[in-house]
């Protein structure tokens, strides 16, 4: 989600809304659980990449376990990310691409993970501060009898 | 998306809304691709459970297609499914189970197949009724090393 990416925020919410997704980018790079989840609201319902089908919130816990399988800092780039603000809520969909160095299971080295997800996210203006309330994560994966996750799509 | 698994629509909105969702599970048991491709706005945006990244809106003929992949009807159940409407836009999500014969390579004979996956819906209110703007399902991948579809998993 590097700000180059992202469009010029057409209203004060849009902006603030965009700055929520800059700090989740932001929270990977420094390799902060609680940075993670400080944009999303308490019991934000949460459709990650792995299993659970769905997670109530986001664990700092979980996300520092998560932190330590890779090495050094993590990128999220955001691409053709829209928002729409209707009243006190708002959704966005766009892509994630997420970029780093995952250990192996037999060495601390980490090698290159790189690819594209699509991400679904509704917000809620709460308290009047704008807070992510569902993210939908997910890399759909090839029918073709593989079943593999497509990894190698671009947007 | 049976009747019994909704809960009662709180507004008349809610019910127009609801009423889509069960449009759509009513063509999956008729096979109908243009019944599955009525409740979509033109252009909206879907993340499907195959790729692409993203689909243009919704193709009869893909839909076609695709249902000529199972024998007879499929089942498409709605769980926990949440609406909440603002303004002229509305999101929900919730958890859909697929199930039917997919028909396999070598014979016409259908095999069983039976799954959770989670949704995500985006609707708006577009020149008086209610249509999705944006969909994104998914299955959840294992990160095991096997990377396989979780299509275990019970809501």
């Amino acid at each position: 989600m590097a700000a180059a990416t992202l469009h010029t925020p057409a209203s004060t919410d849009e902006a603030q809304i965009l700055a929520l997704v800059d700090a989740v980018r932001q929270a990977h790079h420094d390799r902060s659980p609680e940075g993670m989840a400080a944009p999303y609201a308490p019991h934000a319902v949460i459709y990650d990449l792995e299993p659970p089908l769905a997670h109530d919130g986001i664990s700092v816990d979980r996300k520092r376990r998560w932190l330590e399988t890779w090495d050094g800092p993590l990128g999220l780039l955001a691409q053709d990310f829209k928002i729409a603000i209707s009243g006190a809520h708002a959704f966005g969909h766009g892509y994630l691409r997420l970029s780093g160095a995952k250990k192996g299971h037999k060495d601390d080295v980490g090698h290159p993970v790189s690819f594209w997800m699509r991400a679904t996210m509704v917000f809620a203006r709460i308290d009047g501060a704008w807070r992510i309330v569902h993210e939908h994560t997910s890399v759909p994966f090839y029918m073709d009898g593989s079943l593999r996750p497509a990894f190698d799509l671009q947007p």
